[in-house]
């Protein structure tokens, strides 16, 4: 299959960056500050927040006054994780552009992370997309652990396809297939979305990779090569592994534009500003950029 | 093409890794014992020393005592580079196994490098070769700048496979192709290859990357679907890049082997024993391996 000729890039950093980074919790106005200037980068899509009870996720706890205080750019959409219609009430009073829910490939990890099985995670996500449909919010569905999973190791191809047609089915209009730590390589990866574009059509599946151990960029290219062509990726590579400390989390979004740039695919997005960006972020968290391109390439000078 | 079963693995770190390390000259006892360290965890191949003029290279200058003092493991092949016939006269004096010459596909970077054109050090080259070839020594051929140069920027595949075919015609028995600044990506990669692999039978061809852009694993994952089956690589990413402070140079070996076994391609090499091997040579150095799988699975336990 050729490559695609764009892809469409959703940004990760304020929610699924943020949340997981090491450093404790950031300022509500520091995370507006980030959304903001990601969306001046070019971002057309970014994840600003999460309305997740601060009982569970306490570097969300702001997420309303994240979503409310980020001043709109036209044309690019905000959205938000709201794992129950409690999350998702709160979400639309700050005027939400869209909505996700967050579900797993794997039941041990569905058990261990979110407390119910995976069938008793997708009926909770019923009135939730039902709910959505009424006031006309498009909900994403996001499939963690699709190459792996901390507690079952191997997860068969199969088994998030089950999954991504069940989101898909219930009206999710984009599924994004997560390898939550990593572990994937290029073939492995080809088969997942292989086995899952079967159920689902690939235009609407999107990979989610987490570069913990290096691989997110080869798991890219491959899966672009199996007709992916939505990409989630975190400036400066935000956001740790809670499996493995000291390691990384999701691809950098300036080694994702590098990567697609070189093989002549539209995005859209301006990398420079995108690296200033991870800079500006990371010097707020007191360290430098997760990415090898924003290392190599370093801060525009003034 | 379908990707290879097995492939040969030629380790970096001692040579191209050590030489380029910031941290200034290691002993030559390390040296030593980071080799045979290499060589336990099942690496057939090792670089293990530059027979350059030490004004020029002061990182090597223990060239020969490094090379005779390696308590030798039969089957592993240690090699030398020796960019003219004193070097290679000075190898052959310690036993080297093989040894190498190193050109480019840049004339600028040619002139800068090695104060010379391209032509010109082919002709440098010629000699050295020749006496190789009456001792029964085996040489492998370099070429730089394959995917880029840091003074001319992009590089045309056919000036790459014209200096691999000169190397070849001379009787280079493997030609290594390095992107020495780590510039490239997939299909450029792929470009490369289909290109030289016109004037050289692939199976003679090497893929020397360096990480700088983390596009290194994504860029082997390519040229081995192009028929690649022998790849260079630097346990812990050893090596910096003397054309981006604080970037990557060679891609690490821990993270090549872990997208080989992911792809169920053989190498006979010990994985977690090059952890371990990285961890100790960078503790050697005061810092942290570049490897995202030593960091991700981190040492053995003792």
């Amino acid at each position: 299959m050729p490559l695609p000729t764009s892809v469409k890039l959703f940004e990760m950093a304020p929610r699924d960056g943020l949340q997981n980074e090491p450093g404790g919790i950031v300022p509500t106005g520091t995370k507006i500050a980030l959304i903001e200037r990601l969306a001046k980068a070019g971002m057309t899509h970014i994840e600003a927040a999460s309305f997740v009870s601060p009982k569970w996720v306490p570097q969300m706890g702001d997420a309303a006054e994240v979503m409310s205080g980020i001043k709109r750019q036209p044309g690019v959409v905000y959205s938000a994780l709201t794992p129950n219609l409690k999350g998702l009430e709160n979400a639309l009073e700050t005027g939400v552009d869209e909505v996700a829910v967050f579900g797993a490939a794997s039941e041990a990890f569905s058990q261990k992370n979110i407390n119910c099985s995976i069938a008793e995670s997708l009926a909770r996500f019923e009135p939730v997309l039902e709910r959505a449909r009424e006031v006309g919010i498009r909900v994403r569905g996001y499939v963690s652990c699709v190459l792996g999973c901390p507690y079952e190791g191997e997860i068969a191809p199969g088994k998030v396809a089950e999954v991504a047609k069940a989101l898909y089915d219930m009206g999710c209009y984009e599924i994004s297939l997560g390898d939550t730590i990593g572990v994937g390589t290029p073939m492995a990866a080809r088969r997942m979305i292989e086995a899952t574009r079967q159920q689902v059509p690939v235009e609407f599946l999107a990979a989610h990779f987490h570069d913990t151990y290096g691989m997110a960029l080869a798991n890219l290219y491959a899966v672009m090569e199996e007709g992916i062509s939505v990409i989630d990726a975190a400036t400066a590579g935000l956001g740790g592994c809670p499996y493995a400390k000291g390691a990384s989390g999701n691809v950098a979004t300036e080694d994702v534009l590098y990567l697609l740039e070189g093989l002549g695919i539209e995005t859209g997005i301006d990398l420079q500003a995108v690296i200033d960006t991870g800079y500006w972020i990371t010097g707020q968290l007191g360290r430098k950029p997760s990415s090898k391109v924003a290392l190599a390439k370093g801060r525009a000078s003034s």
